[in-house]
């Protein structure tokens, strides 16, 4: 099992009764699947970024949440329900970010909600679907981004990316990797640069495994070579996913998203943030509101490496994402099309035709 | 030996008739000085970076040109021109960019060339007085550097610095370094950010460590964390050194700078460029005539690392250095002030006033 192509990022193992991923913390030295059946296991795995990728973390909280409840032995729905809320608020506090976690286990809770007049094995065969479907629609969502994103591009583009947005983040094309995935087919020929996207290095482990995995035209570049590569002329174009956009397109990703983007403005690249539907929260005002996670130290000053690479003791800041000001962002890709500013009108036109 | 007061960067050993330079490779894990006295050593430190910093790197090639010829056993003077100007040959042959190299080999030859009527001993004799007033010069620009930098901030600011303009890249003080080492002398009581500069981690290994040891507030970040610490407003202004800056005011410096002046021209944070005049090369109208130095891959896939965190076989591209628009540069400061737009005109009146 060497290739991308041989195995999913993350779907439901029916004969084993587990939430499959694939270890991305392993990657891409070695491709080692996991299969999750109990609460702590899988908390452990968004936590831990065994699994991560907005729209991927949303899919496994889904199949997730059916597995640990699928068992429960009860016939008494309120009881269901009660647990299930109990292993719904746990899986929640597994990351702060994405909104994908929470949107996925809200459309889940629903589900129980919506049938608590049935039975017990009723409300668990209903969420076998909807999680099914969760993982299926994520699918069709990002090949719908990939075709929209096609066409602000053409034939031949440098196209640049940031941490990694792709198949390993979704359930297959990924978000900002769909254009690239789509083009690759139609023989566009795009160079494409990846950032490393430190400290994490998902650019170098993850996106430039899995399109150079694909046949993709793939360079690698540290993060702070982006404003070189952009003065060369060599990128027509900047397309990253999202963890959450807030209502005024105000868009939290990976730290040093909002880097590329004012690079990108001041050399007069066009920047794509490519988000389904299900990462943009309506309820949100601005980007001040997402609330950002800060991770470990230790991820900048020891992590991969042999030695420690900085002071004993040295003051470490070390935000997981950032906030990129819908100023600097040139459109944003959904599954329904893509908006441009203003983003408070635009966006709010997706959501009422969408419903 | 653990403190950075404790060693110098680069300094002419007597005793060993040496180029004396700490190994920066090894920082921060370990302080150990090297003393070299063969062409190849020497030509080795600075390629491999065991000296490293512009105004360093003209500092160690003045000693160590002196330490390659102090003992050569001619009476003809011709001879000796001829052998002097080969091992200069060789050693500029080391790094392309930093002009300082060029600079310090050429005032050295020229001690050369306008003493050629003395004897070979008298010469050689001229050559040691050069190379310590070369070091010695650095350490009183770098402090002038310092003063009027100081001018641009005040107490309590927030500061940010790429790669390392220090202490370790001169002689003391370093150019960058200069204002937070016065001001912290001062009591000014700065907040200092440092990017950790991949793939060489010389914010890290170099800046972050220097600083800290001095006793000055340092937090280190990842290169793609300024946007973020520049948009919650914790820096007031940035200071980077420069390897060469042209006519224009166009300047190269580690790769990263010219993303960093992009986001804090976003975010309308001063970007400052701290030159020596040696570092100013008149000769160039704009940073495209300056050559830029490509590294090995390695530096991103493998080095420091415990394994290898990119696909096998996967493009790579390390430009060691960037240029940064002379647009992006609020002000220029030299020993002998600051000079802003039009860089044409302010920069060649430097040169004027100075001669």
């Amino acid at each position: 099992m060497n290739n991308i192509t041989d195995f999913e990022t993350v779907y439901l193992d029916e004969e084993k009764g587990a939430l499959a991923i694939v270890d991305q913390t392993k990657l891409p030295n070695k491709i080692e699947m996991l299969y999750l059946t109990k609460a702590k296991e899988i908390w452990d795995a968004i936590y831990l970024l065994k699994v991560r990728g907005a729209p991927a973390i949303g899919v496994a909280a889904a199949i997730g949440i059916y597995v640990l409840v699928k068992d429960e032995q009860t016939d008494e729905m309120e009881k269901f329900q009660s647990k299930f809320h109990e292993v719904k608020e746990y899986l929640a506090t597994s990351r702060p970010t994405a909104v994908n976690l929470f949107w996925a286990l809200d459309r889940m809770e629903k589900v129980v909600a919506n049938n608590c007049k049935g039975t017990v094995s009723e409300v668990i065969e209903l969420l076998h679907k909807e999680a099914l479907k969760i993982r299926e629609e994520d699918i069709e969502v990002c090949r719908k981004i990939g075709e929209y994103a096609l066409t602000l591009v053409k034939p031949g583009d440098g196209l640049l990316t940031h941490c990694n947005a792709g198949r390993l983040a979704t359930v297959k094309y990924g978000t900002a990797t769909a254009p690239m995935y789509l083009g690759y087919e139609k023989g566009y020929d795009f160079h494409i640069f990846v950032d490393e996207t430190r400290p994490l290095l998902q650019g170098a482990r993850l996106t430039a495994f899995e399109l150079k995995n694909a046949g993709l035209d793939v360079t690698l570049i540290c993060d702070n070579m982006s404003g070189m590569v952009m003065k060369k002329g060599l990128v027509q174009a900047v397309f990253v996913g999202c963890d959450r956009v807030a209502a005024n397109g105000d868009t939290a990703n990976k730290i040093g998203t909002s880097v590329v983007a004012a690079v990108a403005k001041y050399y007069d690249v066009p920047f794509y943030v490519c988000a389904p539907t299900s990462t943009i929260d309506m309820t949100l005002a601005s980007g001040s509101e997402i609330p950002i996670e800060e991770r470990s130290e230790d991820e900048i000053t020891e992590m991969w490496y042999e030695k420690r690479m900085a002071p004993e003791e040295v003051n470490v800041f070390n935000p997981c994402f950032d906030v990129t000001d819908h100023e600097l962002i040139t459109g944003i890709v959904t599954e329904y099309g893509v908006v441009k500013a203003p983003y408070e009108e635009s966006l709010k036109r997706i959501f009422e035709n969408k419903i």
